[in-house]
């Protein structure tokens, strides 16, 4: 695309969408670098002033990013990942052709806490293993996953290599708990200290937590999660079916106008 | 609970303790104040150093808040909402029983961009109609909704007063256009400056934005909607069934350790 200088459309515009028809078309590749200030300036022949202000509407676009003191960024498109069914982090990511692996930050007999204590049911102060691994794709950190399992269980689950075998898998295949279902919770929090330093981002960066509880066939909680997901790395889709509306519009009033005082 | 110094649990603990069990029984309701460090250092006899530990771990499991010159207070539980069915913000508030509203911030006629080109299956550049609203509950900020509508419908849709009438309802009641189903595409970012400041929120706050393409019964896109909902007000709520794990355990195998080169 040529730049109209004697367009009605904004310069800065006009360039802002060139760059974006040359993301979209993969001419810079994402985690690319785009040209530099100055040769954007030479190339399109415009202020500075112009060049940053397209360069600040493609970053809100959130089509790039600025890494400072770096240079500027095609961003990597997001992990998308569907939110039908139970799954665990490696059948997700084998289901988007993604190489799964684990740290394994430690596991722990903790006391629980009124939250651990109310998702698995258990009396507060009863003794539960937790579980701490950053979970990735292709060697980047995804995700921060907080485990909670029941004792007897818990403590059969840490006997084994848990940088390699999926819990999900050892409690269904090796120790015969089958999972029926889960209730999800999802938000979007700030990263703590913790968080940041684990997932390798800034602290208050955007984090998608879901704590998930799974039920085995008898519809006990199992195990407890708490997946905290970084925000720039992900994103969940799922498709919902519209059911008939609780309300008709007709039944909708708008706010009584205040009418005037009567003057007879 | 009285604090107990010489117990081998620390004493911001039993203090922090003794804050959550207060805050979980109600006797310091959600919005209310916490005593100020001086009262608790009273209260307890302790240390400051250990009331702000105590006070510290508190607000790292999100039980309080400091306003920073303003005091400590307990959170307002988010709001929970369901995420099983494609309803609207009227439906879901109406559904928990909380008084839903909206600001109109302005309509517009906009050429589409590559992302609502796509979603709305337009060419690029076609004309559609923009519809920026904040919406409340019970008076307190919960969103901000773009909503993109294909030209036609959204000249008719815009002709309602917007801050009263869904528009799923002018959709499915005024214009003859059920909806059928919807793709929801799920993510944590940050507030920029716009979205921070219409949700009275900081720059950077976390937000859970939801991008929502709605179809008709003809499978036709009729409504794309990007919904950018304060981290620190809301919750979504799922139950998703296990299906048969796609792999067994058999199958992992562990990585290849590196063999000691035969001597012979």
């Amino acid at each position: 695309m040529d730049i109209n200088p004697q367009s009605a459309v904004p310069l800065y515009f006009q360039i802002e969408q060139d760059l974006a028809a040359s993301i979209a078309a993969g001419e810079i590749a994402p985690g690319g670098r785009l040209p530099s200030e100055e040769e954007l300036i030479q190339k399109y022949n415009v202020s500075r002033t112009t060049v940053r202000k397209a360069i600040q509407e493609l970053e809100r676009l959130e089509l790039i990013e600025i890494r400072r003191g770096k240079g500027t960024y095609v961003r990597e498109a997001k992990i998308t990942q569907e939110l039908t069914a139970l799954t665990g982090f490696v059948e997700d990511m084998a289901a988007i052709g993604m190489q799964p692996s684990a740290k394994l930050l430690g596991t722990w007999t903790i006391s629980a806490g009124e939250e651990i204590a109310r998702q698995l049911r258990l009396p507060i102060g009863t003794e539960v293993v937790q579980i701490k691994r950053v979970r990735m794709a292709d060697n980047v950190s995804i995700s921060l996953d907080e485990t909670y399992l029941p004792l007897p269980l818990g403590l059969k689950i840490i006997e084994n290599d848990l940088e390699i075998y999926p819990i999900f898998s050892l409690l269904e295949e090796k120790y015969d708990t089958p999972l029926l279902e889960a209730d999800y919770r999802i938000e979007a929090i700030s990263a703590d200290p913790f968080v940041a330093k684990m997932l390798e981002v800034d602290e208050k960066a955007p984090i998608l937590l879901i704590e998930r509880t799974s039920y085995s066939l008898d519809q006990k909680p199992v195990d407890y999660e708490k997946l905290f997901y970084r925000g720039d790395k992900i994103r969940f889709t799922t498709r919902l079916s519209r059911r008939a509306a609780p309300f008709s519009i007709d039944s909708i009033k708008p706010p009584a106008i205040i009418a005037p005082k009567d003057n007879l």
